[in-house]
């Protein structure tokens, strides 16, 4: 893939690029897509040289060695504060995710920018896979991707937050288990582990915004990321 | 792979299936393997007919509608109840986990009983490895998984909870991103991607508990799935 700019029509670019590669796309083929091509081609660049930091930002700036002006976007993203401890901001974004910083990172971009999370990760799914079924005349899914954290174990993982045409869950329970037993509690989260599996090809600092997973066999369906959210009430560590 | 037993020699019988398969091994496979088959092949399973629940299991348990004796050998196996709300009893095991009922599980094994995880999921993956390297002469590594539930996402997904041969983390903090700019918090936990790929073949009844990922640059050495565990002065979720 080549970089990719503010306004640079990205299913495009990924359909020349898929071309390039001499790939022929397969019915099923989930398309992995990491967030940070798609916020950068719909332009959710913010240049931190306009922003006024509020007393607040200025604060947890100076506590913790942080730019004042990347904590204050950080603020405006965040519908909710759920940690803000010891240096780490943990916060609620409006779509609901829960993750480090709202979602802003500034990492694999020009330095003094900052890139904001795609405003509907579900919709640039959705375009990125309309774009794919025509060009190659068959049906993808597409699952826009970022790395998270998690609470209790160290690492970031790869998560999906915006998915188009693939259950992003499978719902065992009721299915009896190898031994005839209902199998409770198992709903899996494989839009999270296509992912996972994604991001081990992509890597950091590899360049491959694109993972392709072929063979998977899973329910095709208009979907959401949302439904991979739990809700609040449901939620023991709000 | 055959049904596993409590008292079968679980390495060898995966040499076996991989041998019986045709798969030939290459340096640098990484074998993921299901803590169920662990788990039975290293008797770790607890009838519940002997089980005789605490008040604090039969009020739980009745609250709920759960089989009291399950709820007592959880909170056996509890090392702190990190919560115990509607229904939902999230546990640290005494390896430091935090997870859904402590880890003791009821399905895929025979009625009246439950398994428990591993005593020491690490040395279970060091022996599996031993094996491994010694029949097919070459390194592996070597991944025991379990699904996990996390806060804020609806779903499970495969983790590592036990390792042998490859560092589960990946640390690229101080190597300059595609911009030359430092990657400041950017650890990923390649144990749990790989583990969660694993899953999407597994797949909860198809009763594959090995799978082999072949082809992941990886850096080998000794290891343990505590290095995945966050310090509890970390974590701002306890």
């Amino acid at each position: 893939m080549p970089e990719v700019e503010a306004g640079d029509p990205l299913p495009s670019l990924i359909v020349e690029s898929v071309r390039a590669a001499g790939i022929e796309v397969v019915a099923g083929d989930v398309f992995v897509v990491a967030q940070k091509v798609v916020s950068k081609a719909e332009g959710r660049i913010v240049p931190l040289a306009g922003i006024e930091p509020s007393e607040l930002a200025r604060d947890w700036a100076a506590r913790y060695d942080k730019d004042p002006r990347m904590v204050e976007v950080v603020l405006k993203e965040a519908q909710r504060i759920v940690r803000m401890e010891r240096g780490v901001l943990i916060a609620e974004t409006r779509h609901g995710f829960i993750c480090a910083n709202a979602g802003v990172d500034a990492s694999n971009v020009a330095a003094d920018v900052v890139v904001l999370l795609p405003e509907d990760a579900d919709r640039s799914a959705r375009e990125i896979q309309a774009t794919l079924e025509r060009e190659f005349s068959t049906t993808v899914a597409v699952i826009v991707s970022d790395t998270f954290g998690r609470p209790w174990r160290e690492g970031i993982v790869n998560v999906a937050i915006g998915i188009a045409g693939i259950a992003p869950l499978i719902d065992y329970r009721g299915q009896p288990d190898s031994h005839g037993r209902d199998l409770k509690v198992t709903v899996i989260a494989i839009a999270d582990e296509l992912a996972s599996a994604a991001e081990l090809v992509m890597r950091k600092t590899a360049g491959l915004p694109v993972v392709i997973i072929r063979g998977f066999d899973y329910t095709t369906r208009e979907a959401s990321a949302r439904e991979l959210i739990r809700p609040p009430e449901m939620d023991l560590f709000r």
